[in-house]
């Protein structure tokens, strides 16, 4: 059986959550439920339920100093708003991760981090993942 | 209550789909339970069960000729292999239409039309939803 069970959500790169909610509000029906500041990442993130997944809606944190970095606000720069990642829920991310090293995958993070909720995550680099950059998490 | 149910899948373009797999089957320990060509779209795609959703992988058919056409083989030539759409389940997709147009945002099927597992579906512009090209599909 897999390590997966679940997707756990999706990230989505929004230069504001505040003008992205009306889509998902208004036009889905969906409802923000949870706001957070993940400041190691540079990023305040909002989950919607669907399912039993989320849609998390990632915009960057401007610094003190008024000037804004990280990953989201380069893939913005580069990309524009639009799907970011994928975050697939484990429920042993020791074991993913020894299993991906082992058949040779890429790794951003060997060693899982604290990301949002305070769960347990790891990402995986996309040129191992055929362009997808996923992230893992574990079950809380 | 929302008319969405869930998320039905995460459409992920690929160049060829027996070349992914391995990431998919080895890496994370998942499995391919159902492979189709949607012959209209000119795309086969392959299903991976993730929780109550699906990684679908997408790769661009050859037409007969040899030639490789369609809004995958566009995206892949643009873009590269990564996440190319999220399809959320609904339960009434001539009601959620309506609500989107009611609503201003913008639509490519402002119909339904049949998709993979011979679903209704129907594709919002990504304009309207913030650059995240979102896919309809009505529970079966």
């Amino acid at each position: 059986m897999s390590n997966i069970t679940k997707v756990d959500h999706i990230g989505i790169a929004v230069q504001s959550i505040a003008e992205a909610r009306a889509f998902y509000e208004k036009g889905l029906g969906l409802a923000i439920t949870h706001v957070e500041e993940v400041r190691e990442q540079g990023v305040r993130v909002a989950f919607i339920p669907t399912g039993e997944s989320n849609l998390e809606l990632v915009e960057p944190l401007a610094a003190e100093d008024g000037s804004v970095d990280g990953p989201i606000a380069r893939f913005l720069e580069k990309r524009g708003e639009g799907i970011h990642h994928i975050c697939l829920e484990v429920q042993d991310i020791e074991a993913a991760l020894a299993e991906l090293v082992a058949g040779g995958f890429r790794m951003l993070d060997k060693t899982p981090r604290l990301g949002a909720h305070g769960k347990r995550v790891a990402f995986l680099h996309p040129a191992s993942a055929h362009g997808v950059l996923i992230e893992l998490a574990e079950k809380n």
